[in-house]
């Protein structure tokens, strides 16, 4: 008789964030409601801009890295809850800076906070934000959590300081931009994940394994929100398709395009994103363009590299329900193109 | 025969910020060298928009606090020298965003680093500044010192909100505007000297008391800051005389003329601060009724209150060098009006 265990029981789906979703439910309810806490403030635009993000509901991915790390290595304690809100609160600083920096008008499918507030409320809120990010870190008490987590601030800001230079720019090579999401997006993703084994006093190589992890998740994750500004759809996107283009990224679509493409592809590419004069058509253009270099496949199949060797970082673990729902987030973050 | 100790040295001579500075002296030398090293990265523009700010000198009182205090304290030991550096960051950080917040044109008679680099540099080294500063703090390792500093980060970002609230709304109060003031610049003094003694391991009544000397420190320099905007020089200020008055900040001086005026100066207030229609001659009108309402004797005699409170904070340590110099400081602060 026996129990019978299904080898694979999702063998035939779309790879999913509901198993992850449903392993970290219940630390994710008081996740959500101690965001709520920490953004409060007598000072009243501070919980409005705040929640406005807040609300629009990205999908938490990172504060959900760090309690499925943390329940993975076996933590039991409450630091993992504050953990994962001020990871959530770094990037939730992270977003209303960068919505200033890029002069975006949506985010999340709604209309950015500094639309709505202006940029000095969205400056100052963030600035807030982080702050309580580091104060919830000292409430937990583990030096080496903090460190891994300031850590990750400053390279977060030298990134978007990087994203700035590179800004514009067509002789930005392959190399920068990977430094710049290394250090804009991967950073995060890495240092959430990590903070798992370290709370739980794992040994090193756990450590080791779930920063791996991340930051190469960062990497996959990355290169598909770049390719899926070139093909996503708004609802997808929480933005506009385009709106990379627009700003003058230089991003790996567009290097991969520029580097295939023809004399004229390269004078299209330097007058969009270099000098930023842009016609109506020039997005529609831009997209042809990438088909014929097949820049957007060649992203997509850098991000399953990036993706392989998240999911080869696992090894160390024993498989677990937590191992499978973070092996399966890797496919489920690279099927976004699809 | 013995030893011949004058009571008071310095009695006919201007207060002078001197004794502190040649106190702290070889520890701020190391501190500077602090500062240079870790506002460096490899990603250029960050050293030179922290240099620019850094380099413009202004008096480094917060630092020479945390160094002083530290002294006082009897601290034998090299975080002091970190967390002194933290303080500069986290002060040289909320300039730079304040600077954006506030579309200001010149800092430390230099032109805003917004006005050379760009609003989106400003934001972005400020945050790359407050992570070093994080890190610093979890280098020299002790949670109680990085509570103290983390919690003055989100209350300076709160002040911050609190402030483009109140900005150009007549109807502040001046609890209202208390309320800012200690947020915006008291937290920090309070926390840069409160970190001394807690670094040293001393007794919490002197933890306390150095507390409360920077709170009270903080209100008196603030308030002086703002009777200067009305009456000092460009070169006292740094920023151009009337920059308060022309943001339609609500400080101290306009609350009493407004509160002391007539119903024409009442009106002339709301046209100026609250409507932000403002006339070439204007700010001479404003800083005539403001003579006529004693607001600026008025706004330096709550400085001075504040001093008293600074300086009798110090009364559970016992003469030294370091209390007199420190004691001498908050004369320093309130004499700038003359």
């Amino acid at each position: 008789m026996g129990l019978v265990i299904p080898l694979d029981e999702r063998i035939d789906d779309e790879p999913s964030i509901d198993p992850l979703v449903r392993l970290v439910n219940a630390d994710m309810a008081r996740v959500n409601q101690l965001i709520l806490a920490k953004a409060g403030s007598d000072v009243e635009m501070i919980p409005e801009v705040a929640n406005h993000l807040i609300s629009s509901g990205g999908k938490r991915l990172r504060p959900m890295l760090t309690l499925a790390a943390a329940q993975m290595s076996g933590y039991v304690g409450e630091g993992h809850i504050a953990l994962a809100t001020a990871v959530e609160f770094m990037h939730t600083a992270t977003l209303l800076h960068d919505d200033v920096v890029d002069e975006s008008d949506m985010r999340r499918g709604k209309l950015a906070a500094r639309k709505v507030w202006g940029n000095q409320a969205s400056v100052l809120v963030g600035d807030f934000l982080l702050g309580q990010a580091f104060r919830m870190m000292v409430d937990v008490g583990v030096m080496e959590c903090l460190g891994i987590l300031s850590d990750a601030a400053a390279i977060i800001a030298e990134g978007e300081v990087m994203q700035l230079a590179a800004a514009k720019n067509m002789t930005t090579t392959e190399s920068d931009y990977l430094a710049v999401i290394k250090a804009k997006t991967a950073a995060l993703f890495s240092a959430a994940a990590e903070v798992g084994p370290v709370l739980a006093g794992r040994p090193r190589d756990e450590q080791y394994a779930l920063r791996s992890y991340g930051i190469n998740l960062g990497f996959a994750f990355q290169l598909v929100d770049d390719a899926l500004d070139y093909g996503g759809t708004t609802a997808q996107l929480g933005k506009n398709v385009g709106d990379d283009f627009r700003e003058g990224k230089v991003t790996l679509p567009v290097l991969v395009a520029y580097a295939r493409g023809t004399a004229e592809d390269r004078s299209f590419w330097q007058r969009c994103i270099a000098e930023g004069n842009l016609q109506p058509s020039d997005l529609s253009s831009a997209i042809e363009r990438l088909g014929r270099a097949q820049a957007i496949e060649e992203t997509v199949a850098r991000a399953r590299s990036y993706g392989a060797l998240a999911k080869s970082s696992l090894a160390p673990f024993k498989d677990s329900p937590h191992k499978r729902a973070l092996l399966e987030v890797v496919d489920f973050c690279i099927a976004r193109v699809h």
